[in-house]
């Protein structure tokens, strides 16, 4: 039997459906949501995911405030400048596109995001929140993911859910919010021994390793779910999709899985940050 | 063969006898290292608990400012003794004993403590930052674990460990320490599904469910290394420590075992606070 494509792009539709009514609301009161998004230096596919967000937030009404800093940018200057969106109460939510180049210290950056308007969820002390089950904002790829599975209805209590990865806006975040979820979670990395045949006894796989086509269908359980949140050049998942397809009952398509999901969340999390804040835009 | 007993008194021990250098140096500055503990109510373990904790600081020298509160104080009276405490530049640490009662608001307390008085490791920040390897205090058991696993060379490397709990103190920080000790981590809970089978596949299996006599000898892999952090009434361990005794290369005796060092990593933390706040006591 074929798998359940799982769609992220209608997922991410639907999220946007219900944010215009959202957006349209806000203006009404005055207030135009407005993400902040920083790039430092010039990497092509930063400068193309960034751009992406920019455009996404434009087409929904967001208002998009576009920070392009040169790559000799000190981490003092860069936290300047956050420190400045912090403190613009026109400005609801902030993103810093990582990486940054490899001078300046992202952790500090990261950290120096005020948590109300950490809508990407990057800080610490989001995770810590995320994690113990309140805090606003939770990491965008993660939340993707938990928004794709309650879309799709698949269970997830008791289940056994295998991360592969362990990245802190990832693979650990993921993990922790399939736990609140009340799945038993093992998170993998590159020092995991048996990797296979850990992946075998997952009833549902999450691949947030960045490698291209790094999970084998031979890996997974008949009728494991699978979730690729990979993105590699050229558009290319973590997980070998055609012999994935074979095994698995559900499976996220790259692209047009997890990925638009991703950037709507970014979108929901600054629109509800707008409405916290209420300030309205003279 | 009989398993190694990892002696958690002598793990204790040997922090403690490095800690009264510490503490000798520090008063020889005029510097008074000084835990501030917070029971509310009357509940007789909790007072037992804190008293225990009070005590071991006075024995190596550290002040112990007890704090007793009423069971009728509101989490607004709770908050502002907190919020004085932050305030007050002669207290170095700062522990709640969990649980308050159930009127107040106790994750709003735990919040409220200063991230640099956060001795016992209690609030989201604090675990947030441990999570991504920064951060100068995690939380207090789970430090405890892995200084065990320390003392006894326990290898974690590539090597799966299962934690049994999901608790903010206890089983999802452990996790998220024996992550970035590079072993695959499964965390377990009431709602995992065969739960003698996983454990079954633990190299590490870490008891953090408060269940008296909970895991038992036959789900274990022969061999693994078992370490109970359970303290139940009557002071017995989530182990069934004589069948776990018999299939074990190493295991903790309850007590003995972990409860011991998780005081000792206590007074520790509260050394490193001084020595980092470095004000001195008139």
């Amino acid at each position: 039997m074929e798998p359940l494509i799982l769609d992220g792009k209608k997922v991410a539709d639907d999220i946007k459906e219900r944010l215009q009514t959202r957006v349209g609301e806000l203006k009404n009161q005055g207030i135009s949501p407005c993400l902040a998004t920083i790039l430092v230096g010039d990497d092509p596919s930063s400068e193309t995911y960034v751009k992406m967000k920019g455009n996404a937030c434009e087409r929904l009404g967001i208002l998009s405030k576009r920070i392009h800093l040169p790559k000799e940018t000190t981490t003092e200057e860069l936290l300047d400048t956050i420190y400045q969106l912090n403190q613009d109460s026109t400005v609801h939510g902030i993103l810093l596109q990582h990486p940054v180049p490899s001078h300046i210290d992202e952790r500090a950056a990261f950290e120096s995001i005020a948590i109300e308007k950490d809508v990407d969820g990057v800080t610490s002390l989001g995770f810590g929140q995320t994690t113990f089950g309140f805090g606003d904002f939770p990491s965008c790829t993660p939340a993707a993911i938990i928004e794709i599975i309650n879309y799709y209805n698949v269970e997830l209590e008791g289940k056994h859910a295998v991360v592969i990865g362990r990245s802190p806006i990832l693979g650990k975040p993921v993990s922790m919010m399939l736990l609140n979820r009340n799945a038993t979670v093992t998170t993998c990395h590159s020092y995991t021994e048996n990797l296979p045949e850990m992946i075998k006894s997952a009833d549902i796989v999450v691949a947030a390793v960045g490698k291209p086509n790094f999970i084998k269908g031979e890996w997974l359980k008949e009728g494991a779910v699978v979730l690729d949140a990979g993105y590699n050049k050229g558009n290319i998942g973590d997980v070998e999709y055609e012999t994935c397809f074979e095994k698995a009952s559900a499976i996220t398509p790259v692209p047009g899985g997890v990925g638009p999901v991703t950037i709507s969340m970014l979108l929901k999390q600054t629109v509800d940050s707008a409405e916290k804040m209420g300030v309205s835009v003279k």
